[in-house]
């Protein structure tokens, strides 16, 4: 299991990637067979080419996020975030949950937004 | 499933429960046959007695939730919230994952806090 200092890392490089516009910098702290829900209540979304093309386009859109609270570890394999995420003409309230594989990676990301979590 | 904002105001009345020390307040919002993680990692407690148990322990403890960012919905069946709780001599920042019922009242229960999120 990674440590607690190693998943928060992720959380803040995931942060740090959407920031700078790389792509590659968020899709590779992914396992290739990561599942990601986004946001929750949707269809899960499977597999490396699901994941590229969903942050592609979340980065080709210009999202950036600011964290709204320090990042959350815990006693086990997961930890968490409250961010704003900003695309030009809308703000998004967000929690994201992610689990780690024993090798560091993201096996699974869960975002928590609802309907009423947008302002435009 | 229960609307975003019965979800909300679920998690708001949890904090409120805490915060006028009000265990019955809060483990009223649970169902018979819950489940509550806290912390993720640690083995789940179930049930009807080992809720009222945790809470009552928690709230005697003088356990005060404050919230760091707004609460989160999602699209489906579940609600988040970034708090920090602060009992005498520890704070602690916390994720709270709380997932629904039909009838509104929380079965599920999962808190992200590592040992890192604690400041003595």
């Amino acid at each position: 299991m990674p440590t607690q200092e190693q998943m928060k890392s992720t959380l803040q490089a995931y942060v740090d990637g959407f920031n700078s516009g790389d792509v590659a910098a968020v899709t590779g702290l992914f396992a290739d067979d990561a599942v990601v829900v986004d946001p929750v209540g949707n269809p899960p979304m499977e597999g490396r080419a699901a994941i590229d093309e969903f942050y592609g386009n979340a980065v080709s859109a210009g999202a950036k996020l600011s964290l709204d609270a320090p990042i959350r570890g815990s006693h086990g394999d997961r930890a968490a975030m409250a961010f704003t995420v900003t695309v030009p003409g809308m703000r998004v309230r967000v929690i994201d949950v992610m689990t780690f594989g024993a090798d560091g990676k993201i096996v699974r990301m869960e975002a928590h937004w609802g309907p009423d979590d947008v302002e435009s």
